[in-house]
């Protein structure tokens, strides 16, 4: 890791006469300084990088007041900062400013694995000390300026005057300039698992989508106006705005109350029982709160401001930290070929099944093979909220968990633990000791999590604090036991894959498997994914399936809603350390051309080039392999058809290259033809515009391997 | 074990006329049949065992209807008895009788510990299976008659009706026939620690009582009119009542809420955060509900009807299961001499003043020593509502884990391991294999838990369903590894430890170490414990106390309200199979000759016999040793002095015996003398009338030894 620390860069305050920060007079509003206050009745302290600005003031109540603005545009206006404590307990006004500082940072690390091994990390910082003369309470907020956007946190040093204490609210706003273009999911406290609307902020109401959403098992909505983060929107001229949070650890998952009429956003934690929001104990630290800015939409997807505002890694040797792609018998379940129960006659974790995803693995490069439904319980798990469903160690007397082992083992394949809890949390807390014990004993490096269901302890809420500390837990106790995580239905994440390289992808999101049993997800599905949910950090979408329409045993009319050209192309658009091809191998057998694809490509890059993207519309990605001179590429697109023309000047000059094609057939749609694709090869060099056809729904994928003269 | 399950002792349905049950005409109240219904509609079943008369009705609306009379008096009138289930779901309702069936069962069995080796269990048993026509839901309700009353459980049959369900209200009710005398505490879902208030059913409100104990730190009893069980109560015509539960487990803390007018008494569950009360899984049952019925107060003292309902021991062999008594440094802390942590220079666990107990102990023949502070956390762990608090396996610098126990061993003493959760089960659950496991590897055989505070998981409460399955996990994973377990702030219990007898003790109401800090406990406070929370079974009440006034270095003017002699009295009034001697050595050392009756005392008695009781008032009990003719006796009055006249003809006869007697000096007092004792000898025998007197707030100690001619 390249790390230089250029410490007080600038120790003089930079101190901007009284007024001039306020860019535009603005009304009095929510989230904003009183009314007939004056906004910056105090100095004002600003920090720039590039064309991004951040000024930090306090109104004349004392109440802290941040600003952004790009170039000359303002992005986020004066908006407050601060908290309410327990008892009603006022932490957000009554202020001074008692020191601050600036420092920067401009280093490079090293990935573990990534979309790209080595990231810039390149910001200004400013340090407020602030303190609250009625209590002589401290409270610090830092800010880090970068070329795409801002991040800050508050701190609260150890202090005589606060030692234990409850966040009762955090009233940190982001007023906004104008209605703009969102894509939107409902800030549920239990799930992530929506589809995303597209509106104005005017517009953001989510009860019609939260009471429409059945195929979600919990959903726990109780403000209309809330809506999950990151949240991507897009202003009337051209500005991507992309608001999220960084580093969330010990702290609930910010979501984002919103005023219809003057398009402020205040944060609206994810409370526990008692409407607490946190509890903490001095010196401890808020997570980042992000506001990415940018003219171009790739600069939003190629940011790594999120992960930098994570700690480094706290796995000192990942050398066993392994990326792969892996199969599994979940589709069937998904689809109703097969259940995790073993009552009922259509187990699919039993033996010989499993071997049979083993051989199909071991004859296609594949590392890993999951098994859901391999240990008892499952015959009453759902929605039951019972304490005890599962015990993470006693498998199916069907399940030969040594022979398997050995068998796989013979094949050069692992296979992938699965914990689902059922939500039953405490249940697990209980027996995770024991259970990654087990993964120890029989060789499985990797588990799967689930939480499925209503939180036990019965209160908490999946996007919780107490919820948050415990994937937290499963993530340095499986490191612990060097085994990496794929948790589903956790708090959708925010960058904490640096400090936790094992854990290496996460659902929380609506992923493939909704296609699977339910009205599934609309074509532009996977074009705003990467400019909400991944931009916290990967997500196991399960991509690869082949068998798009009449896969459903009970429901024959379902249809994924893409072409398979377009589910080829995910593995690059969607970057993961861990992807599944997620169909069946009687699906993958009638298309063994396209598999190929599957098979080569990597889940670890050297480095990523976002070369078109519009959220909602299309995006298209390449990426060069880690230690090779080979790149693939995806491109897809929304409901509507494109061409997509891809500039290949990011490869070598002067030297060729085989382009194989992956793409929809003339004739294809994922509607009515989506299963059609043909595999074309070009040769290709750094001046070529590749034209890739996308149909209605479709995308295409590309392998870039060099000529050898 | 000697079982003689005689079933189907009648077969036929003691069917009587309608009409014949209804004791006396009734008006409408809370709890009974519905105004203008005919009570008993439908057929009445009956069981009678000597005085005490069962019968049960199905009133016209299909409630299920019991009542309890006593020779010819009626003790409960007929009441309610049924479930509200979630979703306002009627389940006391609609009820007809499927089956009815009669057994009948005497047994003895033979206890690992105990007041008595041996215990009759000789009960008459109907069990009545109603089922529910609009929903054809079945429940059964067992009744078993016993000759001192009465005990009942609903049993939720597997039905295909019926899988998860959530009780939200049960709705069985205590008719009483009048405003009796009642000894009780508030009904507060975290704490049973409050001092008793006797006061007849139309003054109940306790209020005032939760407002004032402020020595308290978690109070939560949101109905001024509810009350704990164990209730006890006396008619105006002297027959003696005790309301209470067995076998809890699985399910909430039964609590009464108290009609003021009409003396009727229905359950009030202790609830979890969302207001339900127990989260069950058909086939399950409740614990049963326990009236015990006597015109002789002793009787109540003497019954075991409570520990017979609970289920035979689920440890096979429970030979390693040892009572002891045993000294501690927890009395330092109490009184402000040391501390809990390492900080402030006042450690009491370090390594040489826990040798000074082991000393002690090795030179008294005390078998335990039990060291709190030893582990690190104790400068932040009260009243925080943190979630990690403490390891359980991290000792302090100055506590030499394995040179103590080496020390220990050499003496003949064994060190009592300490897990205080700061109520932080979450904590606690996680990390409960570790510090079993250390106690395995480090020679611990018995642990005291501890659970002060708000619990975690918030929003649950120390009496609710969740920490009742806690309780339960820890005794069953300590006997998983051969440790006993003296809990403190658990639930009240209610016989469990026939079915875990490694639960040797519990605290769960207020114990001697509130004389400790607190304005303390009355005089008559031991006088009413036995006949309240002793009924489900043993309490670490921790005796012992000689120096019992000017002892708190704080504040020297609290005192311990009892004598000296009183203090020896508990040793034989309160049986416990764990008793401490809980003065400090420096205080006992003064007063040795004193000391000799707890050196004595057994912890294991063959039997018991109750000579005097008067709940309020004064308790005399004799306890015989195991395998062997020798004695104990303890009387204690309240703050009334009394002359106890003890007829020995419980002796055998012929057989001279001398009696040591460590009474109250002539001018002893709680108050003003409390420490003035006298130790006196007499030859007595089977026809001797011992006489005793006990000064105000004194009692006295007799150990009785055959005189070998």
């Amino acid at each position: 890791m390249i790390q230089q620390l250029v410490k007080n860069l600038c120790l003089s305050l930079s101190l901007l006469a009284t007024g001039a920060v306020a860019a535009q007079p603005v009304a009095q509003s929510p989230g904003g300084p009183p009314a007939g206050t004056n906004a910056a009745s105090q100095p004002v302290l600003q920090v720039t990088m590039n064309q991004v600005r951040l000024e930090f003031s306090l109104d004349s109540k004392g109440t802290p007041l941040y600003q952004v603005s790009y170039g000359n545009q303002p992005v986020v206006l004066p908006s407050a900062m601060g908290f309410t404590l327990a008892g009603n307990d006022n932490f957000n006004s009554g202020f001074s400013i008692a020191d601050s500082r600036q420092d920067s940072l401009n280093e490079t690390w090293t990935t573990v694995w990534g979309a790209n091994s080595k990231i810039s990390n390149n910001y200004r910082q400013l340090s407020v000390q602030l303190i609250q003369a009625a209590t002589q309470r401290k409270l610090n907020i830092v800010f880090r300026v970068f070329e795409d956007g801002v991040g800050f946190r508050y701190e609260f040093p150890r202090q005589p005057q606060l030692n234990h204490f409850i966040i009762s609210e955090e009233h940190t706003a982001f007023r906004l300039t104008g209605d703009h273009k969102t894509f939107w999911i409902p800030g549920d406290h239990d799930s992530n698992e929506y589809t995303y609307t597209t509106s104005a902020i005017s517009a953001i109401d989510n009860r019609e989508m939260v009471a429409k959403s059945t195929e979600i098992a919990v959903r726990t909505a109780p403000d209309p106006k809330a809506v999950q983060t990151p949240l991507m929107m897009k202003t009337a001229d051209g500005l991507y705005l992309n608001i999220h949070e960084a580093a969330q650890l010990n702290y609930p998952a910010l979501q984002l109350h919103v005023d219809n009429s003057s398009f402020a956003l205040t944060a609206s934690l994810v409370p526990d029982t008692y409407n607490n929001k946190a509890y903490l104990q001095a010196p401890s630290r808020t997570p980042w709160r992000t506001i990415l800015v940018s003219r171009d939409a790739r600069a939003i997807l190629a940011s790594n401001t999120i992960v930098n505002l994570n700690d480094p890694s706290k796995v000192e040797d990942p050398s066993w930290i392994k990326p792969m792609k892996f199969v599994g018998v979940w589709w069937e379940m998904q689809t109703g070929v097969g259940t995790w129960a073993l009552a009922g006659g259509k187990h699919s974790g039993n033996t010989a099944n499993v071997k049979r995803y083993i051989d199909f693995a071991a004859a296609n490069g594949i590392e890993g093979v999951l098994v859901e439904g391999w240990n008892t319980g499952w015959e009453d798990w759902f929605g039951t909220w019972k304490e005890s469903p599962f015990d993470f160690v006693t498998p199916y007397p069907d399940f030969d968990v040594n022979g398997l082992r050995a068998y796989a083992t013979s094949k050069g394949v692992q296979l992938i633990m699965h914990n689902e809890t059922s939500g039953a949390v405490t249940n697990y807390e209980r027996q995770m000791d024991t259970a990654f014990r087990f993964m120890q004993e029989h060789g499985y490096h990797a588990v799967k999590t689930g939480y499925v269901g209503r939180i036990i302890p019965r209160g908490e809420r999946h996007d919780g604090q107490w919820m948050v500390q415990h994937y937290e837990r499963v993530a340095a106790k499986a490191a612990q036991y060097q085994v990496m995580v794929d948790m589903h239905e956790p708090m959708r994440p925010s960058g904490q894959y640096r400090t936790y390289p094992n854990w290496l992808a996460s659902e929380a999101a609506r992923g493939n498997e909704f296609n699977a049993f339910s009205i599934g997800n609309p074509p532009e599905h996977e074009t705003i994914l990467p400019f909400t949910r991944l931009m916290g950090g990967p997500m196991d979408y399960t991509p690869g399936i082949f068998k798009l329409r009449g896969y459903n045993t009970g429901n024959p009319g379902l249809q994924v809603h893409t072409t398979l050209a377009k589910q080829l192309a995910l593995y690059v658009t969607m970057y993961s350390p861990v992807q599944m091809a997620a169909d069946l191998p009687e699906n993958y057998a009638p298309h063994l051309d396209a598999f190929q694809f599957i098979r080569e490509v990597p889940v670890d890059f050297e480095r990523s080039i976002i070369l078109e993207a519009e959220p909602g519309d299309y995006i298209t990605i390449a990426r060069k392999s880690k230690d090779k001179e080979e790149w693939c590429l995806g491109a897809i697109t929304d409901e509507n058809s494109r061409m997509a023309i891809v500039d290949l000047s990011f490869l070598p000059k002067g030297q060729k290259f085989q382009a194989v094609i992956y793409g929809d057939a003339a004739n294809a749609d994922w509607k009515d033809n989506p299963e059609a694709y043909v595999i074309t090869r070009q040769a290709v060099d750094s001046k070529t515009k590749l034209k890739l056809v996308l149909a209605k729904g479709g995308g295409a994928a590309v392998t870039l391997r060099p000529v050898t003269k």
